[in-house]
């Protein structure tokens, strides 16, 4: 009677051990799902990162000539400027078709563009059918050079180009005077 | 007397498995701190590169006159150029109030400055009371441009701003010539 | 008897289920090392990411003339021009001894270069020995200004400097009118 007593106690507090192993077996199974939860909200915003750099690679750089010295204008009223030679177009988001930048993705964008002419040398910037800034230079002689930037704020889709300037003129030749360039500051 | 012993042996076995178990337990909860506390150094990394990017979207674009065609200059001293007409200022650093850009945060920040204007045409990039580069053409006849750009490295409050050169002349329209641009490249 | 077999009965119940609780925790233990494999990874991302911008800390700015009033040219064939004046050189890519921007690491960069001269006025930008974009604007009086910018993809180790034009005249001063200022637009 005495033994069975003893080993029943044993049994039972072996019992009571493992109710509390089950217990904590529950805090670590709670843990682990809490741990797996946080570990995959980090990867998105990894993976977010790593897409929002990856997004920012958009830059180009093109002047007007494809090949030898050619003349633009004067024409009587703002002309579309088609640059030809292509030097950077990561992203492909500038064609040399139409000469226009189509924005990717939503935000911010720098451009910059350089002419040399003649006379009158100007060309406007065009956000859409909207104008933005205008360079522009007169001499009565000789060759005149004038340049031009902005930052614009764009949604994807928005079309962004230059425009010879009415009664303007402009050259390029291989040594790639007249010029467009921009590229993506940030998404947003 | 023989069966109490066998159930004591049963007893003694189960007993040395828990004890196992009840060790393993221990190291599965310095791996679940050691994973936790990991897991958090990760989010603060993680936070804080989302905050460099976000703190990088400052970018502004602007021109000289409100509306309609005006003349600014000469005058007898450098004299700051208020751009009232704002483009793009995402991240409001750029005040068409003062003309001046103040910096957000620590970091490296481009500007660039077009002018357009007659006989001499000239403007300053200051950071606080230093003059950096100055743009600048001189002719005697018709209407020059000039255009010139700087990359500063700036701590948080130090203020940029163009100064319109002694003796000089510029013009603006609502054609947007003379011009004033700024964008962040990268926090410090 | 009776009482062995209860007792029995009792320690195969806590045998069963320890069973179950051994089962688990190799399950758990299998989570552990699943979670510790993802994390490893996110940090490896992460550090990439940080590298990613940290890289990214390319810009410099300088002028021409180290101090005072300095002309440069007319020369008989093109020649570099070595900016002495360093406002800005961020992570160490422009050289002010040579003139050249040697590119750390493989990516997009932009760059431009404005020059102040008389008479004819023109630099050119070089990618290794390559002619990208040419400044140039001609004046038979007075100072002409002329600015010009391209981006460029970059091969660690390509070396992109300015060199005046043939019978060109480029002047600078403590002004700092004639300048050349690059920057990392993105790692690739």
């Amino acid at each position: 009677m005495m033994k069975v007593l003893v080993v029943l106690m044993l049994v039972c507090s072996v019992y009571a051990e493992e109710t509390e192993i089950l217990s904590d077996q529950q805090d670590v199974h709670a843990a682990l799902r809490e741990l797996t939860a946080s570990l995959a909200k980090q990867e998105v915003e990894v993976k977010n990162l790593q897409a929002e750099n990856k997004g920012k690679q958009v830059a180009f750089s093109a002047s007007l000539s494809a090949s030898g010295i050619q003349t633009f204008g004067p024409f009587d009223r703002n002309t579309p400027l088609v640059y030809k030679h292509v030097v950077t177009n990561i992203g492909n988001a500038y064609s040399p078709v139409t000469g226009a930048f189509t924005a990717p993705l939503k935000g911010a964008y720098h451009f910059e563009w350089h002419l040399y002419g003649s006379r009158h040398n100007g060309a406007v910037l065009m956000k859409n059918s909207e104008n933005i800034f205008l360079a522009f230079e007169s001499q009565s002689s000789d060759y005149p050079s004038t340049s031009q930037g902005a930052t614009l704020l764009l949604e994807a889709g928005d079309v962004v180009s230059v425009h010879l300037w009415t009664s303007s003129t402009v050259h390029d030749s291989n040594d790639h005077l007249t010029t467009f360039s921009g590229h993506l500051l940030f998404t947003m």
